[in-house]
């Protein structure tokens, strides 16, 4: 178990040293992807050096937005970063290299064992941008437009637009300070929350048709086939966030969603709850984890087989 | 031309009076409605006598925040406020009476004319909510857990949960004190933004199934048919603002939406666009109106037959 550090410490650690490989998480979210560009760019305003890894599985819709941090071919860095990742697991594939030799992790997932040598984590925010906001700030007491964009990115999209149960005043605040700070919010919300491709809309609709309700309606558990991908002509960035969509329906404590992956036999499944129910109790059942309103895990089971496992472990937290 | 006041002002005017009749105005929204509640309980927490005048419009969905607001019979006040009611127009036909004699408007609409002897208006927010912030502030230094929830639900309502191009470093910075002042904001998010009916799910499923884009994508076209509405058990609150979605796909210009009425020869049509295309000109074709980027028209003949009518007109917005 690495060392903590707080925001000044963390702070003072990034300005002593100079080289930074920055890595994100796989199938990059919003998050990661925001706090690694603003983070680079608040490195470089500080005459720092300081790269992105490139992430194979990244989206165009997040891409735009560190297009200018790739890193060089035969960089060396001398220390290695990764942002909003809780896990080896979560390593992207081509990070693989670096798990032992990770310098500094910055984080918000209360499921990080503090794997890397150094580690700041704030595990109150809803999203890993709060903390690399509060770190720029440490760092040059200034935030700027390019790093305000990337960090709204962050903030905007792990907060649900701020809708979601685990924003607080908190993160409101930061995005407020970022709007402030030049963050091009109208722009933004409108390319991350406003605007759905017809794939999105079609996997939507097929999602909601095979909307299995149990437990009274208090648990909802949607499927997504690689079947429905293809005829839905859906790719990763239309699924994004996708899992939110079962725990939508009104009077749902716990909404479930199982997504094939590379084939019938290999799912990923995410749950999202309620406060009255933990999510990450459920995901650990199946040596998974997460946060207590958001967790997921992965099998190599059918959906049909997943979903019996599922209602019988559920069946504990919504007895008859 | 009432006369225009300062937050301080206001503040000032408020203390120095008492025995307050607020209105809300038409069709009440969580703005107006909010904002009624939040200013009858700030005034009611340094002693006065606060009421609301009941709305026969309110919805359940809001009425809860204003329960203990309603005027009682023979309550004959000193001073009526009116917040959030741009126009003589939008007065609730209860308040007709009141219509000579509004002594304090408070608003942010730039089409107001300042028909109250009093007027405070802030043209900047996104919210009415913001503007009652600073005057609550103003009038005790603090905001209480009940005044938070009620202002939650005016500011985040108008902004559209913080997504709608109106939302400014402002309104976050508002949401962000209201939060931390006690408003539950994840239970209201829930219950005003991350909540949809089983019947509304399964019309926009519907919806999206039938969906038909034409013009390289830029005209989306949706139909509701009464047989749809009665398979998803939907009831007219299930197809609140359901006018709005064709618009949401991405590159729709215009996005139309024929609903059957009262029987399939009896449609009503909504036409929704982006700055680009005229939408009160496409409606005033078939004798209806409205706004340039909402209007809507009603034509007694079947869905099949509006839709070409439709496309005759389109093919002028959208030539080859």
């Amino acid at each position: 178990m690495g060392r903590q550090l707080t925001i000044i410490e963390t702070a003072d650690w990034l300005r002593e040293r100079d080289n930074y490989l920055i890595l994100t998480h796989r199938r990059p979210d919003g998050d990661t992807v925001g706090c690694a560009g603003a983070l680079a760019q608040g490195l470089r305003e500080i005459g720092k050096t300081a790269y992105i890894l490139d992430n194979p599985e990244i989206t165009p819709r997040y891409s735009q937005f560190v297009d200018d941090c790739w890193v060089p071919d035969g960089f060396k860095p001398d220390h290695v970063i990764i942002v909003d990742t809780a896990t080896f697991d979560l390593f992207p594939k081509n990070g693989d290299e670096y798990k032992d030799t990770v310098s500094l992790c910055i984080d918000h997932h209360p499921s990080n064992p503090l794997y890397a040598e150094y580690n700041c984590m704030d595990v109150t925010t809803a999203s890993c941008g709060e903390v690399i906001y509060e770190i720029l700030m440490a760092l040059s007491g200034s935030i700027s437009e390019k790093s305000a964009e990337r960090l709204y990115v962050a903030v905007s999209t792990d907060s649900g637009c701020f809708a979601f149960a685990n924003t607080t005043a908190n993160t409101l605040r930061v995005a407020s300070l970022l709007v402030e700070a030049g963050a091009p919010n109208r722009k933004l919300n409108r390319l991350l929350f406003r605007t759905k491709t017809r794939a999105r809309m079609k996997i939507e609709s097929m999602i909601v048709a095979g909307l299995e309700l149990h437990f009274d309606g208090k648990v909802a558990i949607s499927s997504i086939t690689n079947e429905m991908m293809a005829a839905a002509n859906a790719d990763e960035d239309d699924v994004d966030d996708i899992a939110s969509m079962p725990g939508t329906v009104e009077g749902v404590l716990a909404g479930i969603t199982i997504r094939e992956m590379t084939s019938t036999q290999d799912c990923k499944v995410s749950v999202r709850t309620s406060p009255l129910v933990d999510a990450h109790a459920i995901s650990e059942h199946f040596g998974g984890g997460g946060h207590q309103m958001a967790s997921g895990f992965s099998l190599e089971k059918s959906i049909p087989e997943i979903k019996e496992l599922l209602l019988e472990v559920l069946k504990k937290s919504f007895p008859d």
